[in-house]
């Protein structure tokens, strides 16, 4: 299994506070050792950063954690390997273009051998994961199904849902997706989120000897929401996704949600 | 305008010297101060790294020169921004996926408003630049020529240094391309190579002070070859492609040469 962290928010805000927790997962506190990758975006454009190194022994993790960079949306992923060797191209996070976006893709989980029945059009992967081959399956559906953008933010998160739920039959399929300003996130069993605003408070990382006190980092009308597959803070309180429930956030705040099919409401 | 810079090699090599060279251009010896992008290739998986500063100031390119990052081929690009403005996604080098290889490209030169009329089938581009139209146009049509990749590098060569000559008509169209494994070079006004390999010898940097000996860097089975707008060392003999001429190397070797339509052979 692997760790998730994700970042949306309404004003460029550095995720080095967060970043430090995770990457002690990378083979420090946790045993996700097989690399890690994150990807920041800037407006419509989108740095990467993928080692297939340790995150805890890297340097360009330790350049990240060093050297702020201000991102609206943010996705990291460290690996512990199952399908698939170690090696750069099968470490996530995963891109592809569609309507001249760069979306970036990351995946905790497993799925079973039915995935590979799923047919690919468009999008074919790099690497031997079945999380890459599960991107390019759900990127090409998105692509025949809307060929330019739908307007409407509810419509496609409902559609990206339904794929969603389609793999989550093959296994498990927690999942962090961006096109640079929506961070959709899909759970099967982990992923919990919280939302920091005004009045900000002190944080402190449950994997590192870290606390930060975010009313010191940031202004009044900031809005930061961090997700990740387990609580990287112990003294704030985490809100957890259900099995099959799709949240939408833009600028920090939820935008979209589908909840489970069948889940009381 | 730009500078490019390109490597392919027979072994795993860090590119360190000659970017050392390449990175004072972007601010220091050079104009070229709108930010700077490189693509390193480790079998199929490839890592970016791209930055809108200087690269003169840039921590991330200090971070290269002094972590050496070892590739087959590498595709570098710093940018004296032309066309759209200084950002995140028109920084080269770009990205697109294509039978399941990522495609990276860099281009120096400026092409004219008829580029636009050259229709986009598969690709569109994330940011403004003339070089990513320019990429997504030609990537796009291999991939209606070729659904498949040809068995034949010598039929892929040709094709894509016709495609290269059709953007040539609009204005200087200087190229860096690979999928990986081949070195894509296609000359307009500017690009020159060294193929360096046993026996080895000293070579010092135009821009930077700076000597190697690569007798004492290298093994007697080593062949890399450096290609870039200009030639970076000042005590060794580069070749100079001619207009409309397009290299291909692989593993440091040149495999495939198309030579200007109607030049003398």
């Amino acid at each position: 299994m692997c760790e998730l962290l994700g970042m949306s928010a309404n004003v460029p805000t550095d995720i080095c506070f967060s970043f430090s927790g995770l990457m002690q997962r990378g083979g420090g506190t946790g045993p996700h050792r097989d690399g890690w990758g994150i990807a920041f975006y800037e407006g419509r454009g989108v740095r990467f950063f993928h080692d297939p190194a340790p995150s805890v022994e890297s340097a360009i993790a330790r350049l990240i954690r060093s050297h702020p960079l201000k991102s609206h949306v943010v996705i990291s992923h460290i690996r512990q390997a199952n399908v698939g060797k170690v090696c750069l191209e099968n470490t996530h996070p995963f891109s592809r273009e569609l309507w001249g976006l760069s979306w970036s893709y990351a995946h905790n989980g497993q799925l079973d051998e039915r995935l590979y029945e799923l047919p690919l059009t468009f999008y074919h992967p790099v690497g031997t994961t079945d999380s890459e081959y599960a991107f390019c399956w759900l990127l090409g559906q998105v692509r025949q199904r809307f060929p330019s953008p739908p307007g409407d933010i509810a419509e496609l998160s409902a559609y990206i849902a339904d794929l969603c739920d389609r793999l989550r039959a093959f296994g498990v399929f927690n999942m962090l997706l961006s096109e640079s300003h929506y961070l959709f996130c899909y759970c099967t069993t982990k992923l919990a989120w919280i939302t920091r605003r005004a009045p900000f408070g002190e944080a402190r990382l449950k994997d590192y000897e870290l606390t930060v006190d975010f009313c010191h980092e940031t202004t009044p009308n900031d809005i930061v929401t961090v997700i990740a597959t387990e609580p990287l803070t112990d003294n704030e309180r985490w809100e957890r996704l259900g099995t099959g429930e799709l949240i939408v956030f833009e600028n920090g705040l939820e935008v979209a949600r589908r909840s489970p099919p069948g889940a009381a409401v």
